[in-house]
């Protein structure tokens, strides 16, 4: 099969699109399309300062490498979960790929923060590796941004994630998901940063055949804890379901863009108010982040005793 | 496994309600989940008038077999659609289950209604099988309801199929599609009758379980044009998610119902005007059915110069 560019071996085949790239045009093919997404989904511009999340996998090295390419002004921010080998070797993978670039990266140690490493969290508190996670990165990537004065947040979400997110989220017909499921949200409230996903339109395929061909060397391991194991079925059935009719996640998740969220948007209003504790934005009254801290707290008074 | 009931041998396993039943109980339970969908879905009473739209397999059996034990008046409506020795047995096996219970039933032959049975319009006219088919069906199904002084019609289409079109439709976000699926659709026009799935609510095993029990012999085989694989792969990917997590399809389908569907209906406005050519109500200006016979007399009408 030869590059549908320049007629040369194509290397990376992508079968939705009926098309080929040579490794030389299958990157320009990429970076067109990150900058497609920025542009045409109003992300941000070269004004900004975006704070990109750095796990040290393929997809966040990935955009924050397209994005410094593409010229805009970017930090990273790699959160240091505590969890054993794991984490330390997504640190390293981070940091390397960072000091590379002589790029800025951020780091923030949750062992530092007052015992917040996921394992010390999970071993005190009732929660589950995964949601305790969740609850900790979404508050410290916010407040980093909003604190170093970054005007949007960027996160390397593909589009085999948004679409098992999507397909989760439409089985059990979870419409308040529905309607802030977006690869753009506007920052609706002053200590909120706009969130932005610049990699929705490309594949997990494409993204780890981008990090291959520009010689990132990332963390391949799954989280150990990551037996989020309904994420990964979904994955799969979508793979099935692609496999037959190239294109299904594409317009599985772009015609939920375009016909579908607006309908929930619609039927859903979100009150913000303002955590009394941390003064960050929550729709409870205490936010998630300040309860889950106060969990831990309660714990290590318990074991003091 | 005992029978949750009455503690005797099990026969049906239904592992979403973690429950199973022996052959009587099974029955009961099966014939208890329709009346309760026909009264708390508000499909129809005791004195409606049932059209039961009956094709000779399990579904369509079992339907008209239930309501009729509720005591329900019903007359059953085959269709023979001139699909060889498929459509020949269909009709075999819904006449021999009509004569047995002494039910009214009424066929329509399409190769008698100016030579619209499925081959021969497949032949004359662009259309593919399944499109034709679902075109004719649905006209005459209406018609015959309207012209036969008929309150309601009833279709045997259970948890599977539903589950599995609402897959397909929110795969490709169709909104009018999303807008109109629903277990009961009223009629929104003196010429359209109220159209209602008392199965849905029940799995195709279930159906399978309770036309087997009630000894139903009905037509086993599949049509031989319904190569729709795509509708058979997203009900076996619907198999996989449930086979992982019992009442995914339940839960899909009902949470639509709930809260999924409202989202699109408020966004879908329809409009019906009169068919100029059979009076019958449509969307557009001259109605599918009305299409499909103009192109198939014009087919015969060149074939005769």
């Amino acid at each position: 099969m030869k590059c549908v560019k320049c007629r040369d071996k194509a290397a990376v085949h992508i079968r939705r699109h009926n098309s080929a790239f040579c490794p030389a045009c299958f990157q320009e093919y990429f970076t067109n399309q990150v900058a497609r997404a920025i542009k045409e989904d109003h992300m941000f511009t070269h004004r900004d300062r975006i704070l990109v999340a750095v796990s040290g996998g393929k997809d966040s090295l990935a955009l924050w490498d397209v994005l410094m390419n593409l010229g805009y002004d970017t930090a990273g921010l790699h959160i240091h979960q505590g969890i054993f080998e794991y984490s330390a070797s997504s640190f390293a993978k981070t940091t390397q790929f960072a000091e590379a670039r002589h790029a800025k990266l951020i780091t923030i140690d949750l062992a530092a923060e007052g015992d917040l490493d996921i394992p010390g969290v999970v071993s005190s508190t009732r929660r589950t590796q995964c949601s305790a996670c969740g609850v900790i990165k979404r508050h410290y990537f916010n407040r980093v941004a909003v604190e170093g004065g970054y005007t949007v947040t960027a996160t390397g979400h593909n589009l085999d994630d948004e679409a098992a997110r999507l397909l989760g989220n439409v089985l059990r017909w979870q419409t308040p998901y529905l309607a802030a499921q977006s690869p753009v949200l506007e920052a609706t409230h002053p200590r909120l940063v706009k969130k932005v996903k610049p990699l929705y339109r490309l594949s997990e395929y494409e993204t780890a055949a981008f990090a291959f061909l520009r010689g990132v060397d990332y963390i391949v391991e799954e989280c150990p804890f990551s037996h989020d194991a309904i994420q990964l079925q979904y994955k799969e059935v979508l793979n099935q379901l692609e496999q037959r009719s190239p294109g299904t996640k594409q317009s599985f998740v772009l015609g939920f863009m375009r016909e579908g969220r607006q309908a929930f948007a619609a039927t859903t209003e979100v009150h913000l108010k303002e955590c009394p504790s941390c003064g960050y934005p929550t729709t409870g009254t205490v936010c998630g982040f300040c309860r889950l801290q106060q969990e831990v707290q309660k714990a290590q008074a318990g074991g003091r005793k």
